[in-house]
């Protein structure tokens, strides 16, 4: 099952996706479920329930006449690690602690939905606007002390996200703050695949395109800490909560080709750590995050106003 | 004006203070209002409704006679400074760049109210589980690009708020990630108190005492960055939302005294910063955060379940 959140006049609304181009609105065929995502995985048959609703039900509105919106109100925590891919590490120099997730949080307000505009800061603040094309995890259900075995059992579903971050802030201090968290500055989406449909995600893989090139493209067994071990640790902490998200870290650049001159010309860049391959994020690009057997998440990058 | 959030059954009320002991419910004296701070603070009036409608009320409900809670759900950010007292640098013999500030975030459910249990986390998982004395600014409204000149109109508020950490967990790696976010392992309250009542907060300080004996005591002039300078900071990067909260760090340990033998003993600290005058929090503990003209924030230690 693929769910939807898309904007509904000054609302958020929900749908479930039919087929590759149609979907119903949750409130047509599950109307006494509440219109919030966070709230139908709080309740013990809330998925259960609205596959069920949805089973044999035919699109009636197409995906292309609405804006997909995130799918997640405030959740408690949006979690995102830092050098969780062996390229990623490699390419920054940068040393993480192998035996444990390397975690920061994020706002909701630093994320926009599939299609919508992510924001380019003023080049007068920051110029390092970078992609990090990830797999998101979204908890499903509550769960403290979870062994790795059963950690899989507590994830709702999976997404596409873009962990767009603004390097000169992130590199004020050695906590990353405000640098992860510019307005608008990563999206994830299109929508959230449960994770039945999805299966495991270490048989997946990540690319990143900007304006068709890919930047990056890992498959996702190559993660230091798999999903698994991230979802045991964390509630060793804390009580995870339905709606929760991780994203799980990027991978590296890819080599530029022979005749990519942006990819090769690390005059271009502005950020910490000169690579080749890597492009920074600039108004006018088309930003894409694909995860084979998911999805696409597809943003425009505009200037921030 | 001091604004409280209480359990009433299963949900959050809210009340404004009237003396040292009582309340109005404000369903009870603004039943046009929404019973959620973070919604009463996102109308342009709605502080103002606010005051005027407890202006000359009697309280009659017993703050005794109720249990306080966080009083904003979900906040977009919770903001915390690290490393912002001198006192608190030396004693760590950490870095931090002087010129801005260094910010991580920490989760709603990371936190309890006045009067409610601090978890201490099971000892099999970590030891050294501290507390951090701190002034918490409320944002008010909404704002972008916000001058340090005219930061201030944006804090609708500030509260006594103790960031207490996991040192374990946060030395896992260099982002702080989960040591910072353990369930219920920080508190702020008892209220919060408008910024015109409070008026300039380096004019007040902040105390930490632990079962009666002050471990942390600074002025508020004594932070490397003042309230206007990380209010004008955040919002370069994004649009400061109603009810964003930033705890401005916590100062250095106070030297034990002679017959302190508790406070003297390093042997007795398992964290990565053996500090003269520093005690972990334990269960059985009572810690009280207070700032003066402010109130006291204090909450019992019990073991994590």
């Amino acid at each position: 099952m693929k769910i939807i959140a898309y904007a509904n006049g000054d609302d958020i609304a929900l749908g479930v996706v039919t087929c590759a181009t149609h979907f119903v609105d949750v409130a047509d065929v599950a109307p006494d479920l509440p219109q919030d995502l966070i709230a139908i995985l709080e309740r013990e048959d809330g998925l259960a329930y609205l596959r069920e609703a949805t089973a044999d039900v035919r699109g009636n509105r197409a995906l292309s006449d609405v804006t997909l919106k995130p799918f997640l109100a405030r959740p408690n925590a949006i979690w995102a690690l830092a050098l969780n891919f062996k390229s990623h590490i490699a390419e920054t120099g940068l040393q993480t602690n192998p035996a444990y997730p390397h975690l920061f949080l994020r706002t909701a307000a630093s994320f926009v939905g599939a299609g919508e505009p992510i924001l380019a800061p003023r080049p007068s603040l920051a110029r390092a606007f970078d992609y990090e094309g990830e797999l998101a995890v979204v908890i499903g259900k509550s769960g403290r002390y979870v062994s790795v075995e059963e950690a899989l059992d507590y994830v709702a579903g999976y997404t596409c996200l873009n962990e767009g971050s603004v390097r000169e802030y992130q590199m004020h201090n050695r906590q990353f703050g405000l640098g992860k968290n510019f307005e608008a500055s990563g999206a994830y989406g299109p929508w959230l695949m449960t994770a039945d449909e999805f299966g495991d995600p270490a048989r997946h893989s990540v690319l990143t395109r900007i304006n068709g090139v890919v930047r990056q493209r890992a498959p996702l067994d190559d993660m230091l800490l798999g999903v698994a071990q991230v979802v045991s640790y964390l509630s060793e902490g804390y009580c995870l909560r339905p709606g929760d998200l991780i994203a799980m870290g990027t991978p590296g650049a890819l080599k530029p080709q022979p005749d990519d001159v942006e990819g090769q010309d690390l005059s271009r860049q502005f950020g910490p750590f000169p690579t080749p391959g890597l492009v920074h994020m600039r108004p006018g690009d088309l930003v894409e995050v694909e995860i084979d057997g998911l999805g696409v998440l597809r943003n425009p990058v505009i200037a921030d106003a």
